[in-house]
């Protein structure tokens, strides 16, 4: 079975569109997605840039808004309410993703960005977090504890170092088994289309 | 019928794409496109950025390179061949493109296009735009004389004002009747849809 690697960014609103589709139609495809968040912080450094491109050039993130609502009316999701915080501090969350199983990750994933881009809620805040693992069926004590530990942090920025390497430069990505990149919510049917197409 | 205002650059390699296929896509929807030649010069100059944002950072300036061969191969369009200078000084084409009537402006563009991007050719030298001009049954002459004179240099700078009030900060652009603001290849279909969706 061909496999595609989704590479996202929990603070990331296209990452979040394409968290939302890309299981249907990947199964459709006959594809496996390995899940893979990553920091984009680093990213953006490593490109001089300070902060998302989004508040680096306003009219751009005006745009994103825009057409962030419109993605979410046509894939029938709730209303899209941008964060307070943009972009969020995703670095707590991001490390409880990489505590939980790799079949636990896609409904934490989907959980998290509904709470940040649909309900006005704060990512970074541990309330917010304690509550997302509670609904799942996790144990958030537990998960917290475990999310400090240094094999953790390291998983974390070694995911962030291969993003590094593999070019990535923004979010979403897929990267297909053949190593070919494929970045944002709009080339996902792309994506899928190159995985499968031997 | 509903209208679309497709917003390019001569030196943009995505609204390249879009002109090869915004008028088959457009009969089929029963929407008329009205052509918007502009230069994204000042529109860079007026977010701070001194140049393409695809030289700014260049991971991103490499990913369109792969992203632009994957799409002339979807497309069945010649390989792409990025430019020598890149962005092209797109000046001269722009103001001999706003000398032609409403009906020639779309072969025009995709001559000079498939020059720029499938053939290595200069488009700021001028036997490269005599050249498109005496294939297309213009009158190459009279054409370069008229670009130069005031009325052309003011209709192309009014344009490219209009752009800046529609918050265009990029190209390809589709804009409905209602103001609806599309950016990038990639939204054509959606733009589309939008025009035609009373």
């Amino acid at each position: 079975m061909p496999r595609l690697d989704f590479w996202y960014e929990l603070a990331s609103t296209y990452s979040y569109l394409a968290a939302m589709r890309i299981e249907p139609l990947a199964k459709a495809a006959g594809v496996e997605v390995r899940w893979r968040p990553f920091l984009l912080g680093p990213i953006f450094k490593a490109q001089r840039m300070e902060t998302s491109p989004f508040n680096l050039y306003p009219l751009k993130g005006k745009y994103m808004g825009r057409d962030m609502a419109r993605w979410s009316e046509m894939m029938k999701l709730p209303e899209f309410v941008p964060p307070e915080i943009f972009p969020a501090h995703s670095l707590a969350a991001s490390r409880i993703a990489l505590v939980l199983d790799d079949a636990a990750l896609p409904a934490f994933t989907r959980a998290v960005y509904r709470a940040e881009f649909t309900e006005g809620k704060d990512i970074a805040d541990p309330a917010t977090l304690d509550e997302i693992l509670q609904k799942l069926g996790h144990d958030p004590a537990a998960a917290v504890a475990k999310s400090g530990e240094q094999a953790i942090k390291d998983k974390l920025r070694a995911n962030t170092e291969e993003a590094l390497k593999l070019e990535i430069f923004g979010a979403p990505n897929f990267v297909t088994d053949d190593g070919e990149l494929f970045w944002g919510n709009d080339r996902l049917e792309q994506a899928l289309a190159w995985a499968t197409k031997n």
